[in-house]
């Protein structure tokens, strides 16, 4: 079975490209469709148990907080904010009633959160619990931003944490509760990630170039810009926030904490290109809304992500993160 | 486990009503929402293996033109047209490539059929095959169709065939390929219904009043219009088209074909209600449209959903039909 990349790349042709009625059509985290005389942006998530998420570590209500927020952060990527949900919850025979109020009560809270209309959906039956989110919103600016607007000279910014959903997941799998007791932000960041919707509309404000959010990784997602753009990202491994939990986490698993902040995508940070003399624009817009950000990189003509490492040496990182498989062996938690 | 409708009741007070962004919610075929300063029609309808298609008697590409029929319909109910669709496939272990490409052929025939442009969506691993559409769409007219308009005096009509698809999935479980044979229009009636995009266009413009498409069944869809507008709907049997494929499904099945014509809601017709003087401008504006139509009963003071027989007497059929219940006794596939 090949897997989502490859599949959804021999399905292109069937699927709309930038046609008039798509401005952004299928490979950004959304698509914007000229509807009714008005430009709409749109996406799709969907979370499936045993692939997505684990009902031991998060509670139902923690699911459709998180299906709502993945949903808000793709829209946040293309600059773009969330006006409106539907929702579609499959259920499996057994699945109680109260299971399914407790997560519409998170994506409901989720909805508080980020003022998004939860406005109808679909309630069927399954063979497994599956809850998947459409998101309607409006364009902040003129033009959405896109993975394939990068350009050599620009910076690479990150805004919000890296690794901290993965360290909390892989915790929580190791059985370490007393390193989840000491750093409790781990497994929050897993179950409730942060959408950073306002930072998405302050990345146009300030007239960024390339933008994706980061779910799927850090390497994997900057490698989703590098060849959307036909340009390199090289990022520097001091630049890279190793959280004080991640890297407990890192040493407690034997692991190295980059694998955690580079393959580990979960808590819904934007990474983003900008030209050097916005940076201190970026700064300024950012003060207000308590996110943490910082320049981890640059662009260049070259090709892939290179993650330099302080004595020089590079590592390819373009392959980092959680792949989008088909199959149960490639698959995991996110 | 609640049915789908009882839990929706629930579910309610978490989902927004009508609101200034949300002109329609929950309750009819889709909500229009108010997003980039215009009316966006939007909706969204799951199709799960083994509750809603079985393999078969359905090919991966008939599944994917009817995952997009269904909610082209569910737009022309309320009045819109469908512009743009997202799709999601949730593909269990071992789902090979070349149905995916199947499943989403049927999809790009049924964009093509109904000028869809397919703008992106999610490919997911799950435990079995689900295939999730949600569609974008404006309205014909200045204000959608809903449920809740039906007023008494009405005349109320049905556009499309009825039981069709519901004796050829009988006939095909019954293994009666002898009849299946010689009405075809039955097993394709269920593979590939027609989304009557056209019709509900129409309805507008002849200033219908209720309208939702016959996707549960005829007996519970006017159920639903009945309860939404607080009336009664009398529909006459002899009104009722019995098609020849469809009465002779039910002799070889020993079942009443009312049954099939009012509990068989696969064909995706449409019931709306209209003032009867509207009724011949109705049929001025269907007759290019190769679409069959006919008054089946009136709009009254009363309540629920009665069918007068020849002699006089009344059968209760509202809740003659398809329940979205979530258990796997009452599901069946439609």
């Amino acid at each position: 079975m090949r897997s989502e990349f490859a599949l959804l790349e021999a399905l292109r042709p069937r699927l709309s490209g930038d046609t008039p009625h798509v401005p952004l059509g299928v490979g950004d985290d959304a698509a914007v469709v000229h509807v009714a005389g008005a430009d709409v942006v749109v996406a799709v998530d969907a979370l499936v148990e045993g692939v997505h998420f684990d009902l031991a570590i998060s509670s139902h209500a923690d699911v459709g907080w998180k299906a709502l927020a993945a949903n808000v952060s793709d829209l946040a990527a293309v600059g773009a904010r969330t006006r409106a949900a539907l929702v579609v919850l499959q259920r499996p025979a057994g699945f109680d009633d109260a299971a399914a109020e407790d997560l519409y009560r998170g994506l409901d809270q989720a909805a508080s959160r980020w003022d998004v209309a939860l406005v109808g959906g679909d309630l069927v039956s399954g063979p497994g619990l599956a809850v998947s989110v459409t998101v309607l919103g409006e364009l902040v600016g003129a033009r959405p931003l896109r993975r394939a607007d990068a350009i050599p000279g620009q910076a690479v910014v990150v805004i919000g944490p890296l690794g901290q959903a993965a360290a909390g997941l892989a915790l929580a799998r190791a059985g370490r509760h007393d390193l989840l007791d000491r750093h409790p932000h781990l497994l929050a960041r897993h179950r409730r990630p942060d959408a950073l919707a306002e930072a998405g509309a302050v990345l146009v404000q300030v007239g960024a170039g390339a933008c994706i959010d980061v779910s799927d990784g850090l390497g994997r997602d900057a490698g989703h810009v590098a060849r959307a753009s036909g340009v390199g990202l090289r990022l520097r491994s001091e630049r890279l926030p190793v959280d004080p939990g991640v890297a407990a986490a890192a040493e407690a698993l034997g692991s190295d904490p980059f694998d955690l902040v580079c393959g580990g995508g979960d808590d819904l940070a934007l990474l983003a290109t900008l030209d050097p003399d916005r940076l201190a624009a970026l700064d300024d817009r950012l003060a207000g809304l308590s996110v943490a950000w910082r320049q981890v990189g640059t662009v260049d003509e070259g090709d892939g992500v290179r993650l330099v490492l302080p004595d020089g040496r590079e590592r390819d990182v373009g392959a980092l993160g959680w792949e989008h498989a088909g199959d149960e062996e490639t698959d995991r938690d996110r």
